[in-house]
């Protein structure tokens, strides 16, 4: 295995510099061959982090707020360290890079300097929703709020080579977001793209149209929709567990009894809480640029920066760009004809 | 107060016409002065009921099923259950029709006999969904997949009317959904309909973009979106709901400790049970029709239906299509400068 480096934006993210140079070192303790290059204020880390490594830090001021805009950053940012850490991507001096900062910074930036793979029309934000089963994988999550056809069918190979570089899994079933299973069913748009990748050589792995049960019944492993709609479909379910657990808390601590309960089931309800502990699902990927851009949930802790870095390092070491271009070239004889 | 009638197809709903009638029997205990016109199979329900009182039923032994295609019924079915229904309401017999049948076609037929008030371009499918506060009103849950920014106007008018009519709120928050709260995210659709809205005699209601977590907050009263949209977050939520039942479930049966835990907790699991009881926000109303036309869930008991007519009375005693009417008069100025 050769040895692969990771950059890091060390700014980002809602719990500041040390909960990701933690994550790092929890990634560190996992992974062997895998070098850092983490991007950040030298005087900050240097105060908080009590063995401070300096070989594998690379000193800037600057950093990316949360309420900036992707134009500016893309104007005067190319000192901070998410655009640094995207940069040493781009320059082939890592393999991939991870922040937990600006999502339409770090989109943006990661669209100017690593460009799109030359055979796809829009990278979309690809991410693992978890269910009974396992995972599905969703794109895209929120890049592109109106897509063609096509876009679907360039969803479909990214989602499903996503799918074998995480999850290992060859046959996955291929789903079409919609608001009914039956063919004919979403309007023009969507049975253009149904027949396109029914056509495609991902045709035997396409079932056609899902709706957002089957994402949680483990019915489907890829589903391709929209930004607006994947985007409204990811915080719908988002907040609806935030809601439910709220009123679960409440539930559990309102009376003795409930209290006494909890506690005697508190093992039960702990094994629950890892296998859907939401950090394990940490890490979303920018698909369809030439080179590896992962997101971090921005508030995430050190537990869930970490696994954002597994999804790099998995991202890396199986060549995810190679098995979406192996697809695309399988499916030029569509793209010709379209 | 008047006595209104209200006309039930008996036919509709995977529960059979047993859980329906005994829906209305529910709705009769709550209600006085009211009446009701139940079509269905008379053999078949004379059989069911126990105390069958022959002069509320009307004999049909036609019905809708649920894979019957909207079109084929529109043409054929006119001796069904369902359509019946719903022309006791064109024919002003019955004041509102409650059917726990096949959408597409209730839609349809609703559409076809009703008509659209002349006010209204696109008639939508609105519901409540319960929060922490209370409950939201949505708007359209799924009858139109494409909607153009003066659609989001309509429903944001019969959104606030649906809250008034059910709800008694008069100074809801009328929110558009969207993938973020900014002004100007969305797209050029989305920010004509925004423009649209704040320009409106609903202005000093609009609260402009909202997300998903904005609905389970309370933070928004009246949420308007277009059918894809809807539906997705509707059917989301709902299944993200059902999935961590299924895995509470599994929980608390899965160790002897966590089931003597779940029985000390059980009268709080209950009352929170109870207050989110999904039978308690059955009911879906097709708003923008001459007429008022309820949707019950089709897998409803007939709690969960008795609920769905107590939404129909609502809606006849508090005169939601005057309030409509009224609500896009005060708008006129916009429609005409359209």
């Amino acid at each position: 295995m050769e040895r692969i480096t990771i950059a890091i934006d060390a700014m980002g993210g809602d719990n500041g510099p040390m909960a990701i140079c933690n994550g790092v070192r929890i990634a560190k303790s996992r992974h062997g061959k895998v070098d850092f290059r983490i991007y950040g204020n030298l005087e900050t880390l240097r105060g908080a982090i009590p063995d401070f490594d300096e070989s594998e830090f690379v000193h800037t001021d600057k950093f990316v707020r949360p309420s900036d805009k992707p134009s500016a950053v893309l104007r005067h940012g190319q000192d901070t360290s998410m655009y640094l850490a995207i940069q040493s991507v781009q320059q082939k001096q890592s393999h991939a890079c991870v922040s937990a900062g600006n999502t339409g910074a770090l989109m943006a930036v990661s669209r100017l300097l690593l460009k799109r793979m030359s055979v796809i029309r829009k990278p979309a934000i690809c991410s693992c929703i978890p269910n009974g089963n396992g995972f599905c994988v969703l794109l895209d999550m929120g890049a592109n709020i109106d897509c063609d056809p096509s876009n679907y069918l360039d969803f479909a190979v990214m989602g499903d080579a996503f799918l074998r570089a995480i999850i290992k899994k060859e046959n996955g079933r291929i789903g079409i977001l919609n608001i009914g299973t039956e063919a004919g069913k979403g309007g023009e748009k969507l049975n253009t793209a149904y027949n396109m990748i029914r056509a495609s050589k991902l045709g035997a792995k396409f079932i056609g149209y899902v709706e957002p049960q089957d994402i949680f019944n483990g019915a489907v492993d890829v589903v391709v929709t929209d930004g607006f709609s994947g985007n409204i479909f990811i915080k719908s379910a988002e907040s609806v567990s935030m809601f439910l657990k709220t009123v679960a808390t409440k539930l559990f601590s309102d009376s003795i009894l409930a209290k006494l309960g909890y506690l005697l089931a508190s093992n039960a309800v702990n094994d629950v809480k890892r296998k859907f502990d939401h950090r394990k699902y940490n890490g979303a990927m920018f698909v369809g640029l030439d080179g590896i851009s992962v997101k971090s949930h921005g508030n995430t802790d050190d537990v869930g920066f970490a696994h954002a870095i597994d999804v790099a390092i998995s991202l890396v070491r199986n060549n995810i760009n190679d098995i979406i271009t192996e697809n695309i070239k399988d499916n030029t004889f569509l793209r010709q004809s379209e």
